[in-house]
């Protein structure tokens, strides 16, 4: 049987080899996770399909790092191994699913014979259920490609690979070792998977686009609000054609900081609710339409939930329906309508307020100490930052601060608003770094991230180290969880951490000699003196700054919003 | 409402403190996890109820030490926060399930009113779904309690913890954040929760006993063969109590070592099919009855499914279920059994062979090289250890080597045979310590793990030492993931790590002056000089030894086992 199916295949090639060079294909240059017994026979054939294998430290690190990837090369792959890795894993995927970043997770797993046998494997829960991991991961997927009939596999691939693209969420393939060298239809590698998105349906698209543009044409005070999903479902060069024309006022979300550019005499700075300067707040606030794209309206994006916007003014676009007020326009998508929007409006219309001026605010929170607080530090380190930089930060009083440093032309902003998984930025910080290095561009990695959530995946700078990455790495030394602290228990011990020598880090993890350099700063002169200087600015490699900061400050930012998930978590009904 | 219902409580109790000192009641003095939002409030009342907060550095390692604390005392407990914190520890509650290890899992979720009204919260996939993790974790927990309704939530816990006990699996504890202070019934706290397992019925016991006893009496040459589950579901001492009276020559599984005096006369060695000594496969393989207690009969406790023995030879003893040659009996748990069968055997009518002689076969496998080899090294340990030691090993060579080491009387073996999760040794180790440590016994723990799986959680060496335990760690410094080389690749780049500089994490991870040592050992005489010194013996620290051996040495049995995995996962059909 066998023998006469391979005879009918045109162009034979293993599974292994289909999937690998599929992901060559869309892009991915560089394949995330670990090796483990179910998964290592396909492992040989990710150099022959022209991709270099990262190995990381740990399975979580791993699938932070390729949702670092994604976000900056558009999309990655993460292989795991059955059970144990998978599920180490796993947290890291649900964040790129909350985040809607695409991830193809490829999980090797016993051979279909191993399953069907209900054999007692290492790995297994015991119980002879395969599949329970996988049912796991259905719930953080947007579609599970279970490969056990070579002569559906190249499909299966197929679909996966694009809903991955299409929805920008992470798919999840699950290769069984006696299917990695079976053989199958090579021929369709000669086309490249379809991932264009399917069109709107023309006259729908039409109706959106006249009820936008009467609204746009009639606005007094319209603004532009560009939020995550802009980013995630690649509309940023569209929003940017309607602004170019139009020169309405743009501002962003937390999670869309960096979609615009900051140095843009349309750009108005961040906009979060309470969280907003008070320039920026009037400004959104008093408008009488904000065209929102995609907006993910969580409560670390929106300072807890405290936009004083009103539906009436909104018009919301997104990647699967729009909104207009209170209409809804469910399956059309919002590339479509920002086309047609930006192609037909009568720029003479429009009622254009020019935006508030956005600098850093370095001056205005000078004081006489020489600590380093957080509301200086954010704005100064906006004047560090150049043309191109790629700024990570970590849920915490990173994710916060930054709101207040001005992104130069081409920043590109990685951040972690919604899901807020603790750890998470250092390996978001390798992929990207690895991103940057595949795309043969040179540009700087600066990572932002206290010494709380630093301690959960510290050993992925190993893997920066490794492929000898470009990346800078600003510690926040601050003694602890000090967003646990604003919400609750501001000096319990359970908020605290154990001192480690932080800038030996990199040495124990493998540096070589003049592949890293560290520094401990610990006031305002030293930091002075560090971002200006020349070679610290130019740097190659490594760099790991121990930065101390005050244990009880914050930005402002934070602590509002803390306050306000604070009452959120103790809420009692009136009555119960 | 609230104010009539708390009045009509007897001794009102807050939900976390009524938690909280069940805990304290079945013997949990420690309480593993990380702080998040969601679980904060919670956590003011570990130390009210005379628990202590151990404050992992991430919550995998956490769970892992929370699997390592259960080994070592009874039972254990792990509080993570919702999504990121729980999904995170996952893969280390799901080891516990498949090993039976009874872990008590609290995750700190949203309050029920954020949950009714849908709030995009943080933590969470941005879709509205609050029970998704929770219905991931019901796959690995033997029962899910979601703390809704304060009149139920007392009985739900106590539900709880006995399923935890009782079936030796772990169980989630779902807390929102606005149950946490409501008033429950306190009285229930004087009455202890009945932990008494159910009884077998009787006559169905009695029956099968007689079955037993008939087989006992007729064998020529019966055995026993303990295996992981007479630990796990505690049944050591009627095993112990059996022998006393019987004289019956006792084997260990590789998951059962340690559950029976290896210095006992009665004591004849690790059988594991073709991983056996060859004296300890003949006289299991040639018995005409083993007594099998408590086994878990997967691919690595087995080497490979390579038994040779019949099932018409077999009784096998569950916690569930007994089976005596193809005969099953359904709900009759062993421990009643066992003491019936004890009782009531009359050892006139037995037919004893001796065991084999046990030794560390140190002089057998010198040889005139300096390089410390496997088949050298675990007999040599075996010497080195001593009454009482907590020895951990990890999945990899350890796993297979510790069989080669005879234990003295009292030893502990923790090891995770069935689930394999790499990294795991370095929390559990973390956990079995300071669970001897909260039992205020003065026992060395003593870890053996490669470096492969030692990168993958090395930060637990912190909470070690924030903790001030005594562990001695064997890190196998030879360069990679050598199981996985003898599966498949043994030379391939993917099954590489690179250099950390060791014997430095100690201090980079907050050892203080005179709580740590460290040790490079490259030779055999380096090694025998370092095992023979009093103060590396006696020393009530952290002490961290690199150990240096071939990077394609391997134990005889990983060598056998690897080789049969292989086979399974490659097999191909012979027609498909």
């Amino acid at each position: 049987m066998s023998d006469i199916r391979t005879q009918s295949l045109q162009k034979p090639v293993s599974v292994a080899e289909y999937l690998f060079r599929r992901l060559h294909q869309i892009g991915i240059r560089s394949v995330h996770g670990l090796p483990g017994d179910f998964n290592l026979v396909a492992l040989d054939y990710v150099p022959k399909a022209g991709l270099k294998w990262v190995g990381s430290v740990n399975e979580l690190n791993a699938a932070y790092a390729a949702d670092g990837y994604a976000r900056a090369k558009g999309i990655s792959a993460l292989v795991t191994t059955f059970g144990v890795g998978e599920l180490s894993a796993i947290n890291g995927v649900a964040g790129a699913y909350s985040e809607h970043v695409p991830i193809v997770h490829i999980v090797g797993c016993p051979s279909t014979i191993s399953q069907r046998n209900g054999m007692l494997l290492h790995h297994t829960l015991g119980n002879g259920d395969f599949h329970v991991f996988a049912n796991m991961s259905e719930h953080i997927s947007c579609d599970v490609a279970k490969l056990v009939k070579p002569s559906e596999i190249a499909s299966q691939i197929d679909h996966a690979i694009r809903e991955c693209w299409i929805r920008s969420r992470p798919v999840y393939i699950w290769l069984p070792t006696d299917m990695v060298e079976k053989k199958i239809e090579g021929a369709r590698l000669d086309t490249e998977i379809d991932l264009s998105e399917p069109e709107n349906d023309p006259d729908r698209e039409d109706y959106v686009v006249d009820v936008v543009l009467k609204y746009l044409h009639g606005a007094k005070n319209p603004v532009v609000l560009v939020d995550a999903c802009a980013i995630r479902h690649r509309v940023t060069e569209e929003v940017n054609k309607l602004i170019e024309k139009t020169k309405l006022p743009v501002f962003v979300t937390p999670m869309g900081k960096g979609a615009f550019d900051e140095t843009s005499e349309h750009y108005g700075g961040v906009y979060a609710g309470i969280g907003s300067l008070p320039e920026v707040a009037k400004r959104v606030e008093g408008s009488d339409l904000v065209l929102s794209i995609g907006a993910m309206k969580s409560d670390f994006n929106t300072a807890g939930f405290s936009y004083h916007t009103s539906q009436l003014n909104t018009i919301d676009l997104h990647s699967d329906h729009c909104t207009v007020r209170y209409s809804e326009y469910p399956g059309v998508s919002m590339r479509g309508v920002l086309r047609k929007v930006t192609e037909r409006i009568d720029v003479s219309k429009l009622s254009i307020t020019p935006s508030p001026q956005v600098e850093n605010a370095v001056a205005q929170n000078k004081d006489d100490s020489q600590i380093i607080t957080q509301a200086w530090f954010w704005p100064r380190i906006g004047e560090y930052f150049q043309e191109g930089d790629v700024v990570v930060t970590e849920t915490g009083t990173s994710n916060f601060g930054i709101w207040e440093s001005k992104f130069p032309k081409g920043v590109m902003g990685v951040t972690q608003v919604l899901w807020g998984s603790i750890g998470w930025s250092v390996g978001a910080t390798q992929g990207a770094a690895l991103a940057v290095k595949d795309l043969e561009q040179d540009r700087r990695t600066i990572l932002f991230v206290g010494d709380g959530s630093f301690q959960l995946t510290c050993q992925e700078v190993s893997t920066m180290l490794k492929h000898n990455l470009r990346v800078t790495i600003f510690l926040i030394y601050n003694e602890g969880y000090t967003i646990e602290r604003y919400i609750h228990g501001m000096d319990a011990d359970y908020n605290d951490i154990i001192r480690w020598n932080y800038t030996d880090i990199p040495a124990v993890f493998g540096a070589k000699e003049g592949h890293a350099q560290k520094f401990v700063i610990k006031t305002k002169d030293e930091l002075e003196k560090l971002l200006k200087d020349k070679d610290f600015n130019e740097y190659k490699g490594l760099q790991f700054v121990e930065l101390w900061m005050p244990k009880d400050d914050a930005p402002r930012a934070l602590k509002l919003t803390a306050e306000i998930s604070a009452k959120n978590n103790s809420r009692i009904e009136d009555e119960q």
